[in-house]
């Protein structure tokens, strides 16, 4: 009886989202309403609960069901929610049942041992603090990409965790054509500053009259205050716990408006895409973005492209002038699209504009695939980084606290990681050619403070499918092709001609 | 080896606190933070977490732990932690065990039912509407009261589950005399409306004025910001997600000041209890309070017995007068004394006073035990409760909105629970016989707003215990005298001789 056995995996799996969405409402509420002292009692809860889903996932019963229903997930056409649960789940529980226990006990442990010393390093501004960590992290993910023989290199096993089918291969050929035409644009930029003033946005910005302009303009990108909420956390981001309950966060600086208004714009892109999901897909494993990068696309799509843009200035400039009347009165639409267009070369990742982010992230990708191939030791890292720092960006860095040390990343474990900010800009940039070509007129509805056109393309192209598609295959449902870098360079030379000059 | 035995009852253990933490973590976002199309989601993580506690905490493996445990148990003293750990869990374990999954999901499903029903019927005032929900509520909770042999009356078992150890004999004697008591005192009251003015609390204030008020005096109560916090909901209460993370909540009623002052002292009386378990008890199950009865004195002990205090009013008189000046600086301190103790007999339990709560609760435990004993028809239930309206608070019952229908407790299948509330003003009043006897001048320091003495005191006989001892034990052991209610008597005897003369 294969119904049974999917009905009884449905079931096994919906429970296992519950206990999923549980544990995304401990860290939303960890990282915006807990008081500080609830933090030890709460560390246990989150480990209880990670380990008893980790247990639920690799389950033996899980596996049998997945036997069982071979016959059923073939009978059933690829693109169905049955043989897409089915297979996603086998995937998922093929790649978790290769790592033991004990190894993912000792990454964890790992990882608890190098957050503390990760913080205390970056404060003594010493990567050497860091380093016998961030070896031990090496040893263990070595172990872990150990644990599997499909993958044609080692980097190819990390990068599946948050793309699954996407290949290191790939990416690379992608990046290393960003990397060649980025450079010397961000050169470019570096020796016209002067072009671009972004000091429109710096002033005095209450927290509270902050919301409210985002509280205002936020329903016509596709907020719905019935399903979402937007609070503060020191480090920004969007949780999804349902298709209706999507919690969006920002943190607001009071001297510099643009913060909080492109954080919360990123945010809900990423919000958007969790609120799209199909319904029939709601409380499976498949109610899930498709990967990081394409995530990480919805985000970028919003806050850069759309954000950006000068239509989106036509209709942001006067909410601004609204909000703010003594800040902006006087202050032109066209100061500030450029204000928000501003490019320079900088040292820190999370502050980096759109032309040299994606260089930022090449670095790290790079650097992460010598280490974890032994290609580069650790204790040669600082001077690696500092060298691309250099060669790339044309920034010297002065301290290790803004350089090596600055991303919290490695320190929680998490390689592979990085590239999939950068494919985000890649894909974004893909998907907006093909908006641009289904919905020729799709700017001029900005510049009216009307979204809903875009919105609806995207959940139909994207956001409906959730994860029943593998990262790689969903890049070319959407944007009908594979990765490809070159929209994203035309789409950034554009910019930097138009601002900085050619 | 006992030890090893014990120590897994301690991890196992351990883990479900950790998931009825979590449980706690998820009613408080519903109740306070949810956006509203989130409850779909919500309903089923709650019903997937609380069948996973519940399979959790019947498991065989607990059952064998404690049968090798006997031995240890008893070379071990009755009130040290490793005893009291294997006592508590063994009475929990064997209570639970004794009723069979079916009835406990045909209950859970029952109140499922009736919770919108009773909305419905309280909506149209129409008892009607509920009774078949109410008469299937009492059918599964005969089924209920079935599953055990050891109780002398039906409501035994229903009152066990929320005050472990306490027998319906021993509650019915309190109650009677205190029925006794109070009536003749509330015909009283209720002849001499015209001697207490009640509306210097009535008024224009907004909720963000209310809410810089509290937070400015409730840390002299004990409020910690860095391990509490204070939210809004509709229906206000206190949560313990963990001894250092306390969730209070209160609902500001802008045209009425008592509604969230007195609520909020409320709530941070029960928050206080919460935050004052030992911390060898905590991740246990024994770092909850030992009775739902002993939870509501502490919330009745600051609320009234010290809130509504003349002391209390020398030291909270400046504190409205600078957060409401244009409403407070023409009201003396006996005014806002003598208006924060006036009494009414009045329809609505949630509203009423310190004098004429009592009665309603008495009301609901004589008809709840009629109900489940069968000697009061479902269909005669509304006709009883006007009755004893009439008779206890002199009130006549205009609508079933206002009489009947008003409390969810019966949607919620929660029989055995109101005599809670009276309860607790009972043991509310004889702690504070032996606070005064222990602390001669406690009261002198409430007026320079000083409360450590008494805060310290409760935690020392009552907080730090948690839950290692039965609710009857408890009250022995806090109040060194079995339940009573002469002391409660006395109490607000003096109160309505004083206010509203002999």
């Amino acid at each position: 009886m294969p119904e049974a056995a999917y009905d009884r995996l449905v079931h096994v799996l919906g429970q296992i989202t519950d206990l999923d969405r549980t544990l995304g409402l401990i860290e939303w509420d960890q990282q915006t309403m807990m008081p500080p002292r609830g933090a030890e009692a709460r560390a246990e809860q989150f480990a209880t609960l990670a380990g008893l889903i980790h247990e639920r996932n690799t389950s033996p019963e899980i596996g049998q069901m997945l036997d069982e229903l071979r016959p059923f997930e073939e009978s059933h056409p690829r693109e169905s929610v049955e043989a897409s649960l089915v297979r996603v789940t086998r995937r998922e529980y093929e790649k978790l049942r290769r790592v033991p226990v004990e190894l993912q006990t000792e990454l964890s442990r790992a990882s608890g041992l190098a957050f503390p010393a990760w913080v205390a390093a970056k404060k003594a501004s010493d990567f050497a603090l860091f380093a016998p960590h961030l070896e031990r992290m090496l040893e263990l993910k070595r172990e872990y990409v150990a644990c599997f023989d499909e993958f044609e290199c080692a980097y190819d096993a990390l990068l599946d965790d948050f793309e699954p089918g996407m290949k290191t291969s790939e990416v690379a050929a992608v990046f290393a054509r960003l990397r060649d035409a980025l450079t010397p644009l961000v050169a470019r930029i570096r020796e016209r500053q002067d072009r671009v003033d972004g000091s429109a946005f710096v002033g005095d910005f209450p927290a509270e009259r902050q919301r409210a302009l985002l509280l205002e303009f936020l329903p016509s990108l596709g907020y719905d205050a019935d399903s979402m909420r937007l609070d503060v956390a020191p480090h920004p981001f969007a949780s999804g716990l349902g298709i209706t309950d999507v919690r969006l966060t920002t943190r607001f600086d009071e001297r510099n408006l643009s913060s909080a208004f492109y954080g919360t714009i990123h945010e809900q892109g990423h919000g958007l895409y969790e609120a799209g999901f199909s319904s029939d897909l709601d409380r499976t494993p498949l109610a899930r973005a498709a990967s990081l990068a394409l995530h990480e696309s919805q985000s970028r799509l919003w806050e850069n492209i759309v954000g950006r843009s000068r239509p989106f200035w036509t209709f942001a400039t006067p909410l601004l002038r609204k909000h703010f009347p003594e800040q902006f009165s006087d202050v032109s639409e066209e100061a500030l699209f450029r204000a928000a267009n501003q490019m320079k070369p900088s040292l820190i990742r999370v502050e980096a504009d759109e032309a040299t982010y994606s260089l930022h992230i090449i670095l790290r990708f790079e650097l992460e695939q010598d280490l974890i191939n032994g290609n580069l030791a650790v204790n040669d890292l600082l001077q690696a980084w500092n060298a691309k720092m250099r060669d790339y960006l044309g920034v010297e860095v002065p301290n290790d606290a803004q350089g090596v040390l600055q991303d919290i990343h490695w320190a929680d474990g998490y390689l592979g990681y990085f590239p999939t900010y950068a494919l985000g800009s890649v894909i974004s940039a893909q998907i907006w050619e093909r908006v641009k070509a289904d919905l020729p007129n799709v700017e001029d509805s900005f510049a009216k403070g009307e979204f809903v056109e875009l919105r609806e393309w995207l959940r139909e192209h994207l956001h409906r499918h959730g994860r029943k598609f593998t990262a790689k295959e969903t890049v070319e449902l959407v944007a009908g092709q594979s990765l490809d870098p070159e929209p994203f360079i035309a789409y950034i030379t554009g910019k930097i001609d138009e601002l900085y000059g050619r």
